[in-house]
């Protein structure tokens, strides 16, 4: 582990904080107290009494026109209250978008239960509401529906386009990025360098699968659910909306939550039939997935197909590329509309500077479960394709790969570099960075040429060991607003409310860090409130890695205003004037006289019937709003030693290093732990996790035995090195967010290092690299280079 | 039932309401949809899985030294989680006081079970928590406390002060109050009169009764309590710091509500434990009190004994007044402190001119169940004690009762009239009244001198009736402060939140009506969220008729400003200036082009995301506060016709006319409906109620076989004349409450009738007039005539 102490922020940095008992310090987090104690409460917890269990009816076929549904049998159950098909939804709208709506892409949302045709295994067709969960289960699979299978899948991005559906097109969407004039770019290229490159697909896992417990109050007509989480706020107005009702019937309430990784809490069908039946059924209504049910229903992501071009000088420096991207997004498009997509291309060029750009994402339905947002979306794929092509165009030049990288940086002179294009619906303008600063320290900070040494010397006594590098942009503090209520109490404590969500990232201890460093108080009197609908007017969740940037920046912006009037407080009741108060520890000291009060008693003064308010508006609280048009950038590289079973072709990560620019480190071992968490994901991506499809639909890995989830077995010693020479200058306090970072680089450094490991440069073109894949690409690459020599 | 057209307000009135589409309209109620459908949530239908039951071991006896109490059997019963006493409950802090704390009463209060000493039958000394109600019933049975009878009980409030426990005399506290030379007055009087009152006690008796489900959150350290209302905000301080909590660590919630009447919601005992319980057993405590309990656990009232004597000139003008009251409080002191003993001789002197004035309050402590307020607290015994007063005035002087209170009666010119005392802790400054105009309009609504005229020709054909009046000053709107956020939604809805409470007095109806005039809506759209401490920061709860007062002004500021938001962004939407914009129906409309958006649409535009919102802060909703140091005071008078059963001494209420000045009123239905529920409350006290003790303390009364309560049999023809010639100057809108005229005046008219029917001036000098009472009472004035004619 790594030392904690922080390089010092440079003393010209515009925003100085005023002082850092908690910023910067990994102090112990508020919110692991209940779960260290087993006190969690999670939505399989959460109990109501007379509540009735959900359990979905769900297609074993990944087309067809369904013929019928046979639901007489559950109905006939004992402890059945009702069983529903789409005919019982009325006029139930579809999921909604809620990020990158795209005109032609409405014929594709999901209904919350099939009507008339399936789409892909997993599909809703009915639901079963029983007395408990077992009976639900047996009446769930008393449920026959008759599936004509009329048509063949469509399981392949790249297919042809064609029919997916009856009236609907496989390929909806092409979306065009770029600027420039890439063909003359190529025209005039020295190299010119093409790769054929493909993610597989895979997801967040989360240890704790989706649950949902809704209850109607017929009598005051309002809907309270408990589960779905990330955008509480956005799925509380969506309910309403979809159920004619005002967002004031609605409440979302975030109970704790297993792990989200961007695919929790965003509105699926289920979330939705639980309320519905709650309000139709007049009982609570409670419904968990098992985990073969979440491995065919909760958000798939990442698999993708690139064809990338570069054109080159001869000196290495890049004069354009071209990018061809064929989007797999499974059978229809939830939330997320074209999001994955738009930023693939919109921010596949991460740290380089690219004169010439064209890039087409092809937005393509495949027979699978639908696709959206995990961890580190599109970045872990672009990561991958671009550090891919920058090790081809090193191998094809002859420069060395980090020689080559520091050619095509943008300079820190260069920031903010305005990219001149758009990704999650705002401009791509990479706020702050330097690049190559970076690089040297992530090479020193693993001692990088004394790795390779150690490599080659190793690879000389016959064992296969290999390095590489990815290098990557991340971008994080999404917008567009966040908005915080700070309260300090008569008692001293300090209650902040804000409308982001918590999924275990530390939300609670980063937040309370800042709030009491910018009031002077202890971080441990700060109690978050978070992920409910009815504690503050609005919110945007948490996703992105906005939540340390905005909910952060909204929270400092509270506490700047309640310490403002704490200090004029303090100097009415201490005789002086307000800027001769210090407030440190909780405690407002009069410099001038070195008396002082609490925030507790300052806090007492104000209450509304306190006869020293005097005409102040009441009580020691603030709301404030920190809206932002812009994301910001962190960026940072990986370094992967891996060692590979030449026999078996068995990849294992020996040592691994992360260098990582964050702005501003609230908790470094925050940071750190949400970094290495993240390349636990990003080395399953790399090596192990992919759902697999039989070339009828059925889906191949719905249990653990046949979706590999990486263990601590599989994970390697990893350092982390977290630095500050980029502060954001979009936030006072330069924070950028930390949350993906340990996930983006893991596939471009650990393809880059297999490439070494097995000194067959470009051998890697494909994630996961699974035994078979490494065994399979060996011979095919060994046999086209034999081809070659011929 | 009576024309709801109500007379309108003069054009002069200083503050004239934008529109009135609904103030002053019998609006149908919004809080009646989930009563009239059998879906209102009371606390007793809340349940919480895995929670226990508690059941409240009661002392049998009325004073005594604890010997022991054996909880053995009970803790040894299958089902039983804990037994505990006093002992179990460690330093937990005595019942703090709310209101009219004063100095000496602090060995008063109450411990939330019994130590060393019991003080009443009812009082707490066990407390049994079981997995079910009738189990906890079972176990408390089995729990035996051995109490050693060491002391008689003092049982009347006026006998010799003596030592009421060990190391406390039964006399804590005498308060006093007056101003001027009373004793020159006496001096210098043409008559003097004097009378020994006595009112009896009686109570709130809610259809509801008490009842609490407490839930500890271990791993968030969070306390949720439903069912403690009327106080939420306090109540949850109060919890807060009894268990060492913050303020942010503690909710209330108000469940529907069976009637409060000022003694639901205040602090018991009960209240604490299972707040207590849930916290130390891990387990969510249910308690709901059964009858009998209530009629001796929760707060009693009324009882009082006064010794009032007046000097009056030739003239029939009152010149000072002296009055001695004994005040009955019971066991302990409760939240409420001296306040009805503070109020009854602060406010004792209602519409009168009195140039002097003396009073004392004898604070004394009981062997009874402690008393707090009820409904119309110190105002139903104080009406009583003056009118009878005024009422052997005009005997005494043979002045016409009307004429001699005309001669008395503060004018209106010498409005707001300083009374130069206090009375719940503010100045008694009476704001506005026409005391002379309501007596004459009250006169002329009964038909009084035809009324006279029947009543004489009844009698003269043998029959006992009479005509009695009561005149009396209300007060209401006490502050100190409520604060209200109103937000509208982007689909039109309305959302007002106040820390206020709902105990079904119609305060969601009232609010919305003000707020849907004040912002041009529909009064419908509007959803009043109250009673939640999670839901705002601050509140006052429902008490001292002050929710229409302070709540319905909060409201109309934060519509308002609402308001002036909506017509800026509307005509920046409309491209017209803000003075054009008039806002009805939810519509806002350019009077220059016609052009025309919604509140809705006017909401969406101000979405934190709309590009239409500009710079200005997001969200169509403001915050607002109304402070407010001075009570206001509407007034009335109760004319009542009684027939008495000469045999029996039966008394009926035959016919019943209330007027009554509100300033404002909002909704004239639901004050009608206020004042016919108050007016069974009075005339209950008045002929019916009575909390009896024998000479033990054992109360008598625990049944509704022996506490006999009105019913629609006992309820007379009402009829209710609502006035508004003396709007309220201390808000724009001119509101006094009106939640407790129907009890104020009920006591004093029945009697003054009472009287009437049986041709004995000063007949009636105790309430409730039984017929026991009167049967004999009729035998000693008689006795006492004759022995005056010898």
């Amino acid at each position: 582990m790594q030392d904690h102490s922080l390089p010092r922020l440079p003393q010209d940095h515009n925003h100085p904080p005023r002082r850092s008992a908690y910023i910067g310090r990994a102090v112990t987090r508020l919110e692991d107290r209940p779960l260290v104690l087993g006190a969690g409460r999670f939505v399989g917890d959460m109990d109501v009494p007379h509540q009735l269990w959900a359990r979905v009816v769900r297609s074993a076929h990944a087309v067809g026109r369904i013929a019928g549904i046979d639901t007489s049998a559950a109905r006939a159950m004992p402890g059945v209250a009702a069983v529903w098909t789409a005919e019982d939804l009325g006029n139930l709208p579809h999921i909604p978008f809620r990020a990158t709506k795209i005109e032609g892409l409405d014929p594709y949302t999901q209904p919350c239960l099939a009507k008339d045709r399936v789409r892909y295994v997993g599909e809703p067709v009915a639901i079963v509401f029983a007395e408990d969960p077992y009976l639900a289960e047996d009446a769930a699979e008393a449920v026959f529906a008759e599936i004509d299978e009329d048509m063949a899948p469509i399981l392949d991005a790249r297919a042809e386009p064609g029919e997916f559906a009856p009236g609907h097109s496989s390929a909806p969407l092409t979306l065009t990025k770029g600027y420039g004039d890439v063909d003359a770019a190529f025209a005039g290229a020295a190299h010119v360098v093409e790769l054929d490159l493909a993610i597989g697909r895979h997801s967040g896992i989360p240890m704790e699968t989706r649950g949902a417990l809704a209850a109607w109050d017929h009598g005051r007509e309002r809907l309270d659910l408990w589960g779905a989480t990330k955008r509480p706020h956005w799925n509380r107005d969506r309910l309403a909306e979809m159920f004619g009702l005002s967002p004031s019937q609605v409440a979302l309430h975030e109970p704790h939550v297993g792990g989200g990784f961007g695919i929790r809490g965003e509105l699926y069908p289920e979330d939705i039939l639980v309320c519905l039946a709650a309000m139709r059924l007049g009982r609570p209504v409670k419904w968990v997935e098992d985990r073969r049910e979440h491995m065919m229903a909760a958000n798939q992501s990442r698999e993708q197909q690139h064809l990338i071009r570069a054109a080159v000088d001869a000196e290495g420096r890049l004069l354009a590329i071209d990018e061809t991207l064929h989007h797999d997004q499974g059978a229809y498009v939830r939330t997320h509309g074209a999001r994955v997509a738009d930023m693939s291309i919109g921010l596949l060029l991460g740290p380089y500077r690219v004169p010439a750009y064209a890039a087409r994402a092809h937005f393509r339905l495949t027979a699978k479960t639908p696709a959206a947002t995990y961890r580190a979306p599109s970045r872990f794929e672009s990561t991958f394709v671009r550090e891919r092509l920058m090790d081809a165009i090193a191998t094809r030049t002859g420069l060395d790969p980090l020689d080559l990288r520091r050619r095509n940086f943008i300079a820190s002179s260069e920031m903010p570099f305005d990219r001149h294009m758009t990704a999650l619906e705002s401009d791509v303008i990479l706020d702050s960075g330097d690049y190559e600063g970076l690089l040297g320290k992530a090479a020193e900070f693993c001692g990088l040429d004394a790795l390779r040494a150690e490599a080659a010397e190793r690879r000389a006594k016959g064992e296969c060991v290999g390095v590489g590098l990815g290098y990557f942009v991340e971008k994080s503090g999404l917008g567009p607003s966040e908005l915080v209520r700070l309260t300090v109490h008569p008692d001293g404590g300090i209650e902040i409310v804000t409308g982001a969500a918590s999924l275990g990232q530390g939300m609670e201890t980063a937040v309370a860090q800042i709030a009491a460093d910018t009031l002077g108080a202890d971080y441990q009197a700060c109690r978050v409130i978070h992920g409910d609908t009815d504690r503050i007017s609005h919110g945007w969740g948490a996703h992105a890695s906005r939540v340390t940037v905005m909910t952060g920046e909204a929270t400092r912006r509270a506490a700047e205003t309640v310490r403002a009037k704490a200090c004029e407080m303090a100097a009415s009741l201490l005789d002086c004037t307000p800027d001769a108060i210090n407030i440190d520890g909780g405690i407002a000291t009069c410099r001038t006289s070195d008396a002082s009060v609490t925030l507790a008693e300052i806090a007492a003064a104000l209450d509304p019937v306190s006869p020293k308010r005097g005409d102040r508006d009441p009580g020691l609280a603030a709301e404030a709003w920190y809206h932002n048009k812009h994301m910001n950038y962190p960026y940072g590289a990986h370094v992967a030693l891996v060692i590979i079973d030449r026999d078996t072709g068995h990849v294992r990560l020996d040592r691994y290093w992360i260098t990582y620019d964050v702005g501003r480190a609230i908790n470094p071992a925050m940071i750190e732990g949400q970094i290495v968490g993240g390349l636990a994901q990003g080395l399953g991506g790399a090596l192990l996790e992919e759902f697999r499809f039989d070339d009828q639909g059925q889906p191949l890995s719905v249990t653990f035995a046949d979706y590999l989830m990486p263990t601590s077995a599989e994970m390697p010693d990893c350092r982390v090195q977290i630095l500050q020479d980029a502060p954001s200058p979009l936030n006072p306090l330069g924070i950028k967010g930390s949350g993906e970072a340990g996930v983006t680089g893991a596939g471009a450094a650990i393809a880059c290092a297999i490439d070494d490991a097995l000194q067959r440069p470009g051998l890697v073109t494909r994630l996961p690299v699974t035994p078979q894949y490494l065994r399979a690409r060996i011979a095919e690459y060994d046999a086209a280079r034999a081809g070659d020599a011929i």
